[in-house]
């Protein structure tokens, strides 16, 4: 009798750990950053816990800008073996100011301040139907410095397809800049 | 008697993966990529296992470059904490190609392939006093394309501190460029 709870207390633990262990590496729980209306919160800690995809560097007159592109856990394992992003799966791309100075290795260009930042949630279901944040198989969410918790896009297609259309074919995210979504 | 063992066996269980967990986050564990004579091996699985510090763009009229820095599981909430990084920290600094477009933004510029990897790895102890790759609190090391796998630095005051000599107050890091140092 004791050693058949006992026994059952091992396997809970072992459970247990085993399931955090296997979140830590590939979770794709973005929908927890979600509310029933479909509302995106953004992701905390994501600059420790989330995994680089990639980084742009926009040149322009106007103020040079640094994005700096994280996904969740798993997401490019899951990606380079399925050939597309697992339901769940976020992306946070960081909009960044930049410094720069003349080093050993030419003019070199770097991040500092974030003045916005873009979520993106895989919804492979439909899961939002009524939502115009939800559509063309994304969340889609924008957070800007004065407010870095206030979710401000109102309608996805207005203030965010514009720039993803060239993306379209891949799922509207612009792969080729993710060297991870095809080599580890 | 056999309660006393299962017990054993449930704390064996809940410690191992306790342990696991753990290192996921924090373990500092980069000298397993040095042998007994100071020798470094490269990283494999970085780019899904490490954490991303940075990104430098460098504007050189005989090729940009686009440089991926990343650090091991910790290192950046260590750092955030102590002021400095954990014995045995590794970073993994990628210089890539880069390619660039006219796109909504401006005139975005992207990494492509690879071209070399620097390798640091924390030493607080001058474990290697011997080796010409490990001395100022680091060792260093340096693999190229043609041979990924290949350790090619012989002498880090020749090979690597030209380059990081302006960095030296900070460790020999350019902590400037890298946001997840001072703010998560």
């Amino acid at each position: 009798m004791y050693r058949t709870l006992t026994l059952i207390i091992v396997l809970a633990a072992l459970g247990s750990f085993r399931s955090t262990a296997a979140q830590d590496r590939s979770s794709f729980d973005g929908f927890k950053f979600v509310d029933a209306s479909g509302n995106i919160r953004k992701p905390t800690d994501y600059r420790d816990m989330y995994y680089m995809l990639g980084s742009w560097t926009v040149l322009d007159p106007k103020g040079n800008q640094m994005h700096f592109t994280y996904a969740s856990q798993g997401a490019a394992e899951y990606y380079r073996r399925n050939k597309k992003f697992a339901d769940g799966t976020v992306l946070v791309k960081e909009i960044n100011g930049t410094d720069h100075a003349q080093m050993t290795t030419g003019d070199s260009n770097w991040a500092t301040n974030t003045n916005a930042w873009f979520v993106m949630i895989k919804d492979a279901k439909g899961r939002y139907p009524n939502s115009p944040l939800w559509g063309d198989g994304w969340g889609w969410a924008l957070f800007k410095s004065d407010a870095p918790d206030k979710q401000v896009a109102t309608d996805y297609k207005k203030d965010c397809l514009g720039c993803h259309q060239p993306a379209k074919a891949d799922d509207w995210i612009y792969v080729k800049g993710y060297p991870v979504l095809h080599s580890k």
